[in-house]
């Protein structure tokens, strides 16, 4: 037998191991760590106050398969209530978790929290099944990943609601809100499940899957326009990366560039894939930020920084700095401060490993292989160089995403796979072609993901809340004093909508 | 090695064995062989003609779990089409296939097929996975049977309108038909993809899921009182039952119901499952009459009879013979004599046998395991006897239908594995409370799956066609001489609204 003492240093090396050689890029197919959607409630930071005193957690009996009726297997799903605002007669409001932890900091905080106290609402959130704590089996083997999609989530939501509904009240009105993939569920869970739901908020939800989504970059590139009004930003990341791609090809120019870049390891020019990776986690620098530019409350309030498409941008034109690889380096030396990480991971492998990791005690736990095993399975999403006119050059392809599926899930997980989930996917929500009412699908002009969301009025209960200036689920957080007009005037729509919906009849 | 001829008499044996020895009730939870909707077009036989020339047989490559994105694997679904009266900018009628072998007869007659004509419609029928010859798996084992459900079977369809509309004409109107089972899918598929399907037909549409359906007996003792307005039929047959129950308690009394019900086999009076199976099998004689009433068309041209509640009710209140009991027998009787049985089957051990078959060359194979299958992990239906006022007995309680879920499939497939079964389905289509627009719900008064159905308009748009006096999917067949008014008018009601669905905007 093996002495308690030497077991618990072998699980303390473990998870060591873990903290210092995991590395899932800050920015994954689109999904920052922690999920698409930041922490609201940072002003309590900001003002020197503790948080607020948030509900305990608690746990729900869910089935593991909806679509198998004979598997009677179950598991505890973990979600969070708020009674506070609620009054009887009032309204359940149902915050749909998503593809990260769910935080019970939004049971007291973000705009749905403002429409509770207005509406006398039952506020409820339910964590994503695969993520957080929510955890329907013993690790997340490829095999126990099956169980992990779109649909199987959204049958959580019915059962759960119908239970909630039945203890709460059985006439109660359901609204639901959700913001990025919990927005998609949103609007999905109203098409699918309309019995269930009065109303959706479906805020920065993208509703068609697909492969290669190379209008990423291309909105990237339009936000970082908005800096100045010209291409000079994008013109210095250009040249930044025309310089870099030079530099590569000599052995003096590799020394420059990973010191330049403090990169953790030494560049080997014969590995594309860590070239690939390089070059993607450079322009997930700007993804990152762009993604979340001025909305990142915890971001900001957290590491008491307020980074922005104006701080890149203005690194990135500042002609005091004659070059732009230097520029360059200078934002992704900022942020590895920001974010204290030692040094720039980049080596594919590396990620590949983290991200194979099934237990649930892994840094993979965290949502990265999650996450990409719905991308693999289910929406594609791969944010690839292949359009021609952004400037981040064109080493990371569309096949550089697809093959991660089959590094790290396995040779099954190839291009045809992903092209009938894909497929499937669009054909079971109908993508951009979805028909369905009482639905609002918020989107911010400056958020790469709007492209693949619902931009104008599908029908006259089925409203577009296109934003102009902001970026992903801007509308969800809590008002600040900086809020552009356009998005107080969102947010007032939002809630005179959801007012209609608790009006009309069943 | 076993030579060839030992092999092939072999095969042979198993083959007799089968045909002689197995045993699937005719009507089995509301379902008669060969599945819940009967044939049309019988008026050819009835004419003396051939069979029209039917479209041959065609195969579409389908994904065995459409929720499952990791799973590849792929089967060839059988389907039918009828081009003669599309013309191009016409829509696609989809004859949705359900609990039996899809019959190519629908592709020529039937209403759909007189609307066909005037919309100028390409027509399609799809046969429901594990039905019929659309085999996803290798066999019909437990494990298998996973994968046959009513969500599978909907993106089935889904996946198979897809592709027919890019093959017809992408910008075509598909409507729905079906009728029972396949009703409920017509109006499910409105519900669940909105965005495939622009009007559908839901025929005598079973909706709320149920596993004690009582009702369905009430409705049988209601239909029988329509015979000549009063209880009689009723209570000759409750006389019936109680002189049954009393002569089983003898063996004289037995040996003589044996006899008197032309029984294949004596009665041990200790297995109390022979004597359930025994009066829900004699039950069974007026439920298949009463579904059908002057309906089933192919079984009145095919048997050159017409059984109706009329023949029926005028035998068990036939005077001349004084005994109830001998009705009874001279009720079931005629229709051994009219399927060509030679004795009444009504062991239950037998039955199990038969169903518990798990290759497709069985008879469990034509269907019975299959809609067995699905009462247990999806919608109960147990026409039970558990209803007071029924004459038909109380000893098939709906404990014995419970039970034969674990008989057959084994003990995972309890009381618990099917209740939770029945509330999912309930939560993943809304029962009764069906939230959906475009559909019609046409169902007939005397049909006891109406219990289960819409016979109220839901809203101006998803509109009940309540027939007064009319069976199980009556509007479906093709127009008779005989038909009463208020199916004429049914008829052409359900023509009219579809009009209106290919003329509004999609």
């Amino acid at each position: 037998m093996v002495s308690n003492s030497v077991l618990l240093g072998f699980v303390l090396c473990i998870i060591l191991y873990q903290q210092c050689f995991a590395y899932v890029p800050r920015m994954l197919h689109g999904r920052p760590k922690g999920g698409l959607v930041g922490t609201p409630g940072t002003k309590h930071h900001l003002l020197g106050e503790t948080r607020p005193k948030l509900p305990p957690e608690q746990w729900f009996i869910q089935k593991l398969d909806h679509f198998n009726g004979a598997d009677s297997r179950v598991w505890k799903q973990r979600y969070f209530v708020n009674e506070t605002y609620y009054k009887p007669g009032g309204p359940i409001f149902i915050q749909i978790g998503g593809e990260g932890t769910a935080d019970p900091i939004w049971m007291v905080e973000g705009s749905w929290i403002k429409y509770a106290r207005e509406y006398n609402a039952y506020c409820a959130m339910l964590e994503h099944r695969f993520y957080g704590n929510s955890h329907p089996t013993d690790d997340m083997s490829v095999s126990n990943l099956q169980y992990l999609s779109s649909e199987q989530a959204l049958a959580d939501l019915a059962a759960f609601i119908v239970d909630l509904k039945n203890n709460v009240d059985p006439t109660a009105k359901v609204i639901t809100f959700g913001g990025s993939y919990p927005g998609s569920l949103s609007a999905w869970f109203r098409l699918k499940y309309p019995h269930l739901v009065d109303g959706a908020v479906a805020s920065s939800a993208p509703l068609l899957s697909e492969i290669n989504f190379i209008e990423y970059l291309q909105v990237v590139t339009d936000s970082l326009r908005t800096y100045d009004g010209t291409d000079a930003c994008n013109e210095a990341i250009r040249k930044a990366t025309d310089s870099i791609t030079s530099a590569l090809k000599t052995a003096e120019g590799r020394v420059q560039i990973k010191q330049s870049f403090r990169l953790c390891d030494s560049i080997d020019p014969s590995n594309e894939k860590d070239i690939a990776n390089l070059f993607s986690t450079l322009s997930g620098n700007f993804e990152n930020v762009v993604q979340y530019n001025k909305d990142n409350r915890a971001f900001e309030g957290a590491q008491g920084t307020n980074i922005t498409i104006d701080t890149l941008c203005g690194i990135m034109t500042d002609q005091t700095s004659s070059d732009p690889v230097q520029r360059y380096a200078k934002v992704n030396n900022l942020l590895l401060d920001v974010y204290k990480q030692p040094c720039q991971d980049y080596k594919y492998d590396k990620m590949i490993d983290t991200l194979r990791q099934t237990s649930w005690t892994s840094s993979a736990s965290e949502g990265g292989r999650q996450w990409t095993y719905q991308t693999c399975t289910e929406f594609g999403w791969y944010q690839s160089s292949d359009d021609v006119r952004q400037p981040f050059g064109h080493s990371f392809p569309i096949d550089f995403w697809i093959e991660q599926c089959q590094d790290i899930f396995g040779n099954n997980f190839n291009i045809t796979i992903i092209s009938d989930a894909v497929k499937r996917s669009n054909t079971d929500y109908g993508a951009l072609m979805i028909k369905i009412s009482k639905v609002l699908f918020p989107n911010g002009s400056i958020d790469p993901w709007h492209a693949m969301g619902v931009l104008k009025d599908l029908n006259p209960d089925a409203r577009a809340v296109y934003i102009n200036g902001t970026a992903h689920c801007a509308n969800m957080y809590p008002d600040s004093p900086d809020d552009p007009p356009q998005l107080v005037q969102a947010r007032l729509e939002i809630f005179m909508q959801i007012g209609e919906w608790l009006q009309e009849k069943h």
